[in-house]
C-alpha cells in the first residue's frame, strides 16, 4: 500500500489535513530537528496545530530552534514522519510510526513504512521539507530558515560532502536571505566544542589503530573515558568523523560502549567501500558513506568482528 | 596615486594589458592559490600570456590546480596581485610587487600598494576574481572553476565563517554547474589529514592551556613536535583553528617555533575580540578573527607577551 510520491503531492497531503504529530528519529541529529521543526512552524504558520517528538531528548546545542516551539493542547489525528528511514529508528514511538501517513526522507534504505513517502536522496531532509513548504505556499520566516538551514548544514558537513548539488548552494542562498543566521548556526554546530569532548578527542586519539596498510583507522570510546570527559553518549557523535579523515583511510570505525555494555558501531567511509553494506550484514544500516550498527559482546571480539568485514570489502576492492 | 576601482575598471586594466605575472602572498593558501591560477588559467583562455608566481613552494595538496599550469616563456610586462594586502607578504617577490599595476583583495587592511587596487572585504579574494572573469566575458571552464571554487571555500572555511554571503553560496552553486569538483575538493582541503598531522594535534592539546576564566586557550607546537610527527611548517596552518573552537573561547592562541626559533603566533577569535587590533601591537595584521604576528624570543616569554594583551583585551571588552 506504500506509495512514492512527488512535492506537489506531499504539499496536497498536508493542506488536506491538521492536527499533526510529527516524528522524528532516536538519537536526532540536525537534519531530523531541522525538518521536523522547520514543517511544524511552517504548518502552524497556515493556522494547523502540530507538535514535534523524538524518543530521545534534543541537545541543548539546539536551544535556538527549541525556544520557538509552543506547547499546544490538541489530539493529534495525522502522524509525520521526517528524516526517518525505519519505525525502528523512532524509539518509544515506533508503535506511533505504523500509522504515519507521510515520510518525508533522503535514506536510499527508506522502507517506505508510511502511506505516501517523499524520498528525494539527492538532498538532505530538509532540504526536501523545504521544498515542500514552498509548493504549501508557507511563507519563510526566519524562524523556519534558521531550522531548515541547520538541517542542511548539519547534513552535507557544513556544505562539504559529495551529497551538495547547485540547488542545495541555491537554497542556502535563499535562506540567508530569508534571515537565517547561517553563520551562528554553522558556528554551534561545527566550530564550537565542549572542552571535555576536545579531551575525550585526545584520548580517542592515544588508542587509535591503523589497520590493512593503513586503509582502516579504528578508535575505541569507553563509558569510561566519556565519564572521564563528562561528555554523554549524545555529545560524542562527531568524533566518528575523526578517522576516516586520515590520508589513505578508507573505512574509519569508532567503537563507543553504550551503558549496557554493548558497542556502537559508527562507520566512515570512502569510495569504493560500502558501509550501509558492511554495516547490514551486523543488523545496522545508513548510507553509503556513513552507517552504524550494534554489537553486543565485549570490545575486542567486537573489534574483531567489524575488521574481519572491512578487511573482506577492502580486499574485494 | 593608488586608486580604488570597481569591477568593471578591473577587467578593462586586464583585457588592455597582456604578459601578466601574477603575484600570489607566502606561505600560499587556498585563497591566493586559487585567486592566482584562476585569473591565470582565464586570462590564457583570451590568449593572453600569464604566469603564477610565489615566494613560497605551493603544498602538494592543490595538485589538482598545479598540474593544468603550462610553463610559458615570456617577459612578464603587467604584475597583479592577488589576495595580497601588503607587500611584505610576497616574500622574494616584495620588489616586484612595488610594480603592480592592479592588486584584487578582500583584506580590510590592504596597504593599498598597487597603483589600481580591487577590494571588496565583502567576499574571498578568488569570489573577486571570478566576478572580474566573468565582467571580462571569460568562459568558466572546469579547470578554472575548481580554482575559484578552492579559494572560496577555503576562505569561508567550507562555507562556515560569518564572511559567506547570499552571493557566495549561489556562486558556488554555478561554479558546480561550470564543472567545479567541489566534493573531492573540499574532501582534500577539510576532510584529509595526514598521519602525522592528527598525532601533532594530539601532542598539542597535551600541552592544552586556559587562561583569563577559560576565554582564552593557547597550544605550543615546537620544532621537536613537528619533526617528530614528520609535518613541515606549511602543513600545520589548519591547527591554529583548535584553540578557539573550545566552548566559551574568545581569543585561541597558537604559538609556532620557526627555523630560526622566533615564534609565529596565529590568533583566532571571537566577537568582540579584535585579532588584528592585538596583532597589530606586534607588528601583525590580518583579518578582525584570524591574525597573527611573529615574536623573536623564548616561548615563555612569547606567551607572556600575547597573553598580557589578550588579558587586556578581554578586560576591556
Amino acid at each position: 500500500m506504500a506509495e512514492k510520491i512527488n512535492y506537489n503531492k506531499a504539499a496536497q497531503l498536508l493542506a488536506e489535513n491538521d492536527n499533526f504529530l510529527i516524528l522524528t528519529h532516536a538519537q536526532p541529529d540536525g537534519d531530523t530537528v531541522g525538518s521536523g521543526y522547520g514543517l511544524c512552524f511552517g504548518l502552524q504558520s497556515l493556522g494547523k496545530k502540530s507538535k514535534v517528538v523524538c524518543s530521545d531528548k534534543i541537545p541543548d546545542k539546539y536551544g535556538y530552534i527549541l525556544k520557538n516551539a509552543v506547547e499546544d493542547d490538541f489530539e493529534p489525528q495525522c502522524v509525520v514522519a521526517v528524516d526517518v528511514a525505519d519505525i525502528e529508528l523512532l524509539g518509544k514511538y515506533k508503535s506511533v510510526g505504523e500509522r504515519a501517513l507521510l515520510c518525508i526522507d533522503h535514506h536510499s534504505t527508506n522502507k517506505l513504512f508510511a502511506q505516501y513517502t517523499l524520498l528525494d536522496t539527492g538532498a538532505a531532509a530538509a532540504e526536501n521539507v523545504y521544498l515542500v513548504l514552498r509548493e504549501l505556499g508557507v511563507e519563510i520566516t526566519p524562524v523556519i530558515a534558521d531550522c531548515i538551514f541547520t538541517g542542511i548544514s548539519t547534513d552535507t558537513g557544513c556544505f562539504m560532502y559529495m551529497n551538495v548539488t547547485p540547488r542545495t548552494h541555491r537554497i542556502a542562498a535563499d535562506l540567508i536571505e530569508y534571515g537565517a543566521n547561517a553563520g551562528m548556526i554553522n558556528q554551534l554546530m561545527f566550530d564550537t566544542k565542549k572542552y571535555g569532548y576536545v579531551m575525550l578527542q585526545k584520548l580517542a586519539l592515544d588508542g587509535l589503530e591503523m589497520h590493512f596498510d593503513n586503509q582502516c583507522a579504528l578508535i575505541v570510546l569507553t563509558k569510561d573515558m566519556m565519564k572521564k570527559c563528562g561528555i554523554s553518549e549524545t555529545e560524542v557523535e562527531g568524533i566518528a568523523a575523526m578517522p576516516r579523515q586520515i590520508e589513505g583511510v578508507l573505512a574509519g570505525i569508532t567503537l563507543r560502549e553504550r551503558s549496557d555494555g554493548s558497542y556502537k558501531v559508527s562507520m566512515r567511509t570512502r569510495d569504493p567501500i560500502d558501509a550501509s553494506a558492511i554495516c547490514g550484514k551486523l543488523g545496522g544500516g545508513g548510507h553509503k558513506r556513513a552507517s552504524g550498527c550494534q554489537l553486543y559482546c565485549g570490545v575486542e571480539q567486537a573489534k574483531a568482528t567489524i575488521l574481519e568485514l572491512v578487511g573482506s570489502a577492502l580486499e574485494e576492492s
